[in-house]
């Protein structure tokens, strides 16, 4: 007979659509520049890219905050420019961010060489062997349109117009690039989930960059595919899509790809988040990074707002965006004295 | 006994909430760069400020797309940027964009100089002597929010972390600011008005970067006083709000500033517009400026689709964005050839 398992651990408890007294939490690049133990690994590191493969390295970051703060979940210090890597094209990070050779075509690229993401999954097995047993590990890719920003423009932009133009004027190249990229982005949470992830994060950064059209297209769909192949491969295991930006096409992409959850971006509105996607999913977000800059009542109060509403259902505490490097630890410290308390108090 | 005018101007007409069987079209953006005679104009001004500031090139520059495609409206030729100008901040434009020494509060600021902003009006007349009968002027401002940032930044950003920062961490002081933007954009307005212009639009471009919370103080807020101020002045007069980025508060802004019309940003789903914001305001938007670029049948499907959803309500045809200065001026007389058939044909 087969024994129906339910999680202990809270984050999950929400996954599975459970809302909790307390809600779980974690922050968007919760490991990172705000610590001083990070930036001290980061300096004997070298550079960016070492750091996320070498799995002693990129375990004990991992670990920091989860050490300091006791979030409910550590997320793999990672980049979800490995990928691009793996697919043959060449990435270094600069003061201004990532750097690629801009590629348009699957021709531009080499042999996919799945082997140069193996030290990520060393890193989830040694972060596995030191969490705190009710903390989950959340493993993470880009979407495909987010990597795939990347790949076209040759790194960040405000806008996206390489890519855009080949999506919306070479469908057939676009979705040939696309596809290459969801099989790599299948290889690499593979790994990460054999090694010992819980749960996957896929990032659309850049999710707002698009047309509605070009959104159901380059969004929706990539995402939608991803997931079915993660749910047979792995079934029961909870994937979190993050389209940030996506506005008004939250709903549909909550309806449509089949995620067990969605990350809200900062602007997404609680009684909105409540009303049109917590009945469908489990939500996550959205507290504004700026918010945790600023500390003190600010902070207090939006902290507040979130629980109230968003407290009601199955929901994650987490930002709509990154913590930022100039965050005080305090702050974070502050929050997680904030979030272990009873609402009320 | 009064008289009731009505509007013959296609224009004014769908902003008074008429359907029309072609709907009304300009775009942001549409004298610009991709236009060689623009190109030919601004090399001789100098730097952008004087072209701004020359009523003459200014004028020129205003009509020259109208003349080639025949718009339903010409769009001042000016910068949001002139009201911070004449609130005693330095500006210059550099090749990455407005350069302003950044502020904090009203104390950093000189008195105001509502004359600065005079040759505005002077060409705001010499348009209107020129325009074609059936050609709307459209005067416009910064809302005061995306006025704001550029002040706090000292130009553009990524995030608007000093801005919000301000904003959350002290309202008093951020609120200060805002009112005096508050004050010139009125005069700014006014003499725009009082010159000539028919219809004015607030640009509130970076409306997508608050918290929700933040939005309802900064965006709403402030807008909602700056329309009643030129309602009470100006009555009749047609508002146009463009809160780019609003997403999933693009129906809360609809419903509660009082302006006229809403500009949609190229993620607005056309459906979700129809059924949400084209009930309460007359809508504009919202094609991809890259479908532009791109042209051919990429460009025509989507147009048909937006004529399709939004045409049958009142509905201004315009992009999500400015027009890029990649454009090809072919492919925008594609787009006039287009808009100019029936819908079936």
């Amino acid at each position: 007979m087969a024994t129906l398992s339910l999680p202990s651990k809270p984050l999950l408890r929400a996954l599975v659509g459970e809302t909790l007294m307390r809600p779980p939490w974690w922050l968007m690049r919760q490991a990172g520049r705000y610590l001083p133990e990070y930036r001290a690994v980061r300096a004997t590191a070298g550079d960016f890219v070492t750091l996320c493969l070498t799995p002693d390295l990129a375990a004990e970051v991992t670990l920091q905050p989860v050490r300091r703060f006791g979030m409910d979940a550590a997320i793999l210090f990672s980049d979800i420019l490995l990928v691009p890597r793996a697919l043959g094209q060449k990435l270094s990070f600069e003061n201004d961010g990532p750097k690629l050779e801009p590629v348009s075509s699957v021709a531009d690229l080499g042999p996919i060489d799945v082997a140069m993401l193996a030290p990520v999954g060393e890193a989830v097995r040694r972060v596995c062997r030191e969490l705190p047993e009710q903390t989950a590990l959340i493993g993470f890719a880009g979407a495909p349109w987010t990597v795939a920003t990347y790949m076209v423009e040759g790194g960040t932009s405000r806008d996206f117009h390489k890519t855009k133009r080949l999506a919306y004027g070479d469908p057939a190249r676009f979705g040939a690039l696309i596809e290459q990229i969801t099989t790599v982005t299948f290889d690499f949470l593979k790994l990460q989930i054999e090694a010992g992830v819980e749960v996957v994060q896929l990032f659309d950064s850049w999710a707002g960059a698009l047309s509605p059209e070009g959104f159901d297209r380059w969004v929706i769909e990539p995402t939608k595919r991803l997931v079915a192949a993660l749910r047979e491969r792995f079934p029961g295991l909870p994937i979190i899509g993050f389209p940030r930006g996506a506005g008004l096409l939250y709903p549909r992409y909550a309806r449509e790809t089949g995620v067990d959850a969605v990350g809200l971006d900062t602007s997404v509105p609680a009684d909105i988040g409540r009303e049109h996607l917590q009945r469908q999913v489990t939500v996550q977000g959205n507290f504004d990074p700026v918010l945790l800059l600023v500390g003190g009542d600010p902070m207090r109060r939006t902290v507040n707002v979130l629980r109230r509403t968003l407290g009601n259902g199955p929901y994650i505490f987490n930002l709509g965006h990154g913590v930022l490097p100039e965050t005080p630890p305090e702050h974070v410290a502050a929050l997680a004295k904030l979030l272990n308390e009873p609402l009320n108090a």
